[in-house]
């Protein structure tokens, strides 16, 4: 039995002069990069920088949609129309995978950011438009979602590849949805309990919840964060750690 | 000997709640829409729609660049670098490429718009710039310039397929430049008068310039407006103008 | 016994090239302004003009605040906290009070706009968020809000004179609030029928509902559009009605 | 003869989860500060915390208008009108003042940004038009410019109070005007011969251009920067040089 996952992060979330992220450091550490699109972050400069170091380091290029706000940096609610959420898909998507074209590469995943992926991982209607713009794009993107959400199952509906995506960090509920950063038990601080936890979600499928109960989860990608040192450090140990265990690390594409 | 023009039009300019031009009926008209691309104008929405219609109508889909400045409509002029400017084409040119592939057709060629267009057609670092970056995304891309300038000269340096615009409602100087239209004698009022001198510059390869001495010029394309109802009809005459001196109307792709 | 009420209509909503309204014609028929601010609509140049018109007229100068979607037209709901609410208030408001200085008057009452009125008129927290901002900026600013919503109420709590608004063209169902545009018996058609509710509204006190019930309701200012000819005609109609029934048309500050 | 300068650094250059500078470290060594007003940097949020830690601290509250450009820092050339630029100055001091009057401090100085900054050096009818916006404003604010510029000049026949700038880790040429950056001689990097120039600015109201030559200027106010640990640094050693001279330190409304 081979088991292989993908490790993603966001990236180019800088715009004009403010700079976010080591995208240059994270960019050796993982296998899949979603790319924002300059909605909600990111901007023409930063997404040629980005998708070129994507590509120099044959990192998979992703697409990083977001609404369009970038004050709030996509993480606020917006009430839009599944229309709406179409047109917004289609616009950002296309952008990056006008960059891609520059390197000769294709955009091989599309992964919603903040506010749309939470909304998109609860709302059916939402969750279907996002997983249609990237259909009619090309059936051939990957759509990065939430495990269990209602994204997955429109992307599968839709005919799409679908990654499912869990976080190393962050602890489960009952129902499968991530405990919201509100309580107190949201996040895993144990470095060694997250590495844990990721490999048993890989190996067997499943996951201790908040509650202590178990469930079943999918684990096809994991999600990283490369803004501070002590990320890029934990990035290096779940490396470790799942090549110890025999787990290979290859971006979505290839496997199967 | 077959004379052939392409006639071709601006159009997505809506924004939001905010309606501007009777795309609807220009389409019908032309042969060429150049679509605004959501930074001088346009929105997804706007531009799904807009794509949408053209394409339905058989019209070819052009990308219509402008400066990101929907405050001043495009039209405030910008001192941006070459990097700059490069970016900021292939992001508005991929995101309409997009909305293309929805419906299985191509973007078939670019015009700059307002600002960014005056100024590529005088500067040629930013005539380069431009060219640059509609090569690199696709080399079939026809590129629109104003007759003679220095956008046209870039886009044949680059390989590119160049389609040389003229206007027919306004005067031209000396040295094949447009009269700016803060002078009184910018724009030729007469309509018939208009035609003919179109049909001159496809027929003979010549226009008189306001000093009334004679230029060479090459009509590829001429530029129309859909805003308002004399804008329609005088598209309505000159279509009629051209026919009767047999001069085929096609668009660019077309021809040759 | 004198009855008076206030008529007040959304203005300088053109942003840029785009034009909306019919600023000029409303005006004379209005008694205060509600002025956009620039983040839902809106921009410098027309926030100047919009003034100054009002100024001319002798019309009371409103600030309009609204979400931070133009492209939505702030219409679409979106998800703030109340320190965000707050300071997106001040930073609308003071900038239409620098105007309004230029001409040496002041900004005399605030109205937020589209989905933040309606959110505003539902949502304690965020409308206690609102009229602090009014508060705290200006104690004599009067706040304009659907008429027994919390937005009032959040307004009299804060200390601050409030305008309660009623609607001429629409429904209202049994708790007061209107009716849903989506539900067939959201307007009235009958303009007849519209002037002669608001007048019941004025000297009675209230309003019958959808459901053939009756509620209190009490009406300080009406709501006009001015987009169309027909909001026009109809805004004639119901100042003729009203001063037939020697309702007195006054701006809101003078009342009382 | 007591000498007395103001010292003055641009805050609140902040935008949404973007950070710059380090606004809190900083505000303990000025006593003028400039806020960004939300077009070129900065947003209502970072206004609100902006101004009040300078009230807490002290310091003078500025606004610093530039263009609607954040993905550029408002540092690219545009070319508005004298009208459009008289606008969006009103826009932005205005919305500065909303929150300046929540703390119960007015804003006392206006200095301009960027592009602006320099275009409005050079060019007298943008001088001019920034220069009546401020004075139509509030005939008691002070209007920073660059030491014998146009914009200097501009403040002065508006009737308003001017600040004169200089810069200690910038080079002048013979004409007054600060070297290009883009020349090596731009920028002095010895802080203590940057000290002793801003010393004999003061007292003896003279510089040595990069020719060698010596030109008179008048030093109201010292631009220095905070983003950077050695940009900190400088500023300790500055106030240490001028104190030890006998030069006092404070906002410009409290000279003379």
């Amino acid at each position: 039995m081979i088991y292989r996952v993908d490790i993603n992060c966001d990236l180019g979330e800088s715009f004009g002069r403010y700079k976010l992220g080591q995208d240059d450091k994270i960019l050796k550490l993982i296998t899949s990069a979603n790319i924002a699109c300059g909605f909600h972050a990111g901007d023409p400069r930063v997404m040629y920088q980005t998708v070129k170091m994507a590509y120099e380091q044959g990192v998979a290029i992703g697409a990083h949609p977001g609404y369009p706000d970038l004050n709030g940096f996509g993480r606020r609610e917006m009430k839009l129309s599944a229309d709406e959420i179409y047109q917004l898909m289609v616009y950002q998507i296309g952008a990056l995978q006008g960059f891609a074209r520059l390197f000769g590469v294709k955009v091989e995943h599309v992964k919603p950011h903040g506010a749309l992926y939470n909304q998109a991982a609860k709302d059916r209607v939402l969750a279907e438009a996002v997983a249609k713009a990237v259909a009619d794009l090309d059936q051939e993107l990957i759509l990065f979602g939430l495990a269990g959400s209602e994204l997955v199952r429109a992307g599968e509906k839709a005919g799409l590849r679908v990654a499912q995506e869990v976080f190393a960090d962050r602890t489960y509920q009952a129902d499968g949805t991530l405990t919201p950063r509100s309580r107190p038990d949201a996040l895993i601080h144990d470095s060694d309990l997250a590495v844990k936890r990721v490999v048993r979600m890989i190996k067997e499928g499943k996951v201790e919840t908040v509650d202590g109960a178990e469930i079943s989860i999918k684990a096809d990608t994991i999600c990283v964060h490369g803004d501070e040192e002590t990320a890029l450090e934990f990035v290096k140990k779940l490396r470790a750690g799942l090549e110890k265990e025999g787990i290979e690390i290859s971006k979505v594409g290839d496997i199967r």
